[in-house]
């Protein structure tokens, strides 16, 4: 059952990025909980994804290893999933690993929400953190580039599929 | 719906206290889910609660503030539910205020299960750490005499409601 969200962003502490896809939410649903789709769109090109694993349930393991072209950078991020609404709303952390247990110096959790507009979504992904140095070191290092670039990418690939 | 756990105790890193509880589990499960219940036990005599909040849903608040005798230590602890499983399964964590968001420097996710045996119940505490060293140094700070002796003050208020 759809719950009312428990987030309300605080603008001293959270990053917003809202914008209007033109693909069906189920599309981007797909794209955004398949690790076959992740991989082609979920990190700024000409980084790659080389592996991506979901197990979509709250306490679940969302993973992605990401690689900088030359091979020499990795970020092999384990994340734990916390909230799943089909279609609408997707929640995860990486201040939990898998089966909810605590990791060490988190940076997000992510709240990413689709709603319909007509034949197309109203994206919007808010970077939650837990205190106003964490948010503005995430902002300086480039949240709004990154997570635009990768919704970009984001539209782009669901026309492919 | 009930999920099988996610979590599988890793005797390296979690802590776990179980014992039979002569009462019936849906009593155990009340006076742990309601704030003026909580209040009469959840912490080791003769500290005490002098407040405690609920909102009993994924993402809400779970807060109890404990007080020394002479009021002049204090424990606010503002925790964060994962997964709630009526009668069953309770779970929670300092990683994670309200709404998701990460906190600092947290201790445990904490998973409280209470399973039928006959009349009585078989409760299981498990405190789920990030490392071995915060492990160890939660079991020499007393886990197994907190968690043991709340469960006593639980056992014996129990019978009172």
């Amino acid at each position: 059952m759809s719950q009312p969200p428990l987030f309300k962003p605080d603008l001293k502490l959270d990053l917003v990025l809202e914008r209007v896809v033109d693909a069906p939410r189920e599309l981007l649903w797909t794209a955004y909980t398949k690790p076959e789709h992740v991989r082609q769109w979920f990190t700024p090109k000409p980084w790659i994804i080389t592996d991506c694993e979901i197990d979509l349930r709250p306490g679940g393991l969302f993973r992605t290893r990401m690689q900088s072209p030359d091979g020499k950078q990795v970020n092999d991020r384990r994340c734990c999933y916390l909230d799943i609404v089909p279609n609408e709303r997707l929640v995860w952390t990486d201040a939990l690993l898998p089966g909810y247990r605590p990791s060490g110096d988190p940076l997000i959790t992510a709240v990413v929400s689709f709603q319909p507009e007509g034949k197309a979504t109203r994206y919007t992904a808010t970077a939650i953190h837990r205190d106003e140095a964490t948010r503005n070191n995430h902002e300086e290092m480039g949240f709004y580039d990154g997570w635009g670039t990768v919704l970009d990418q984001l539209a782009q690939y669901v026309k492919t599929i």
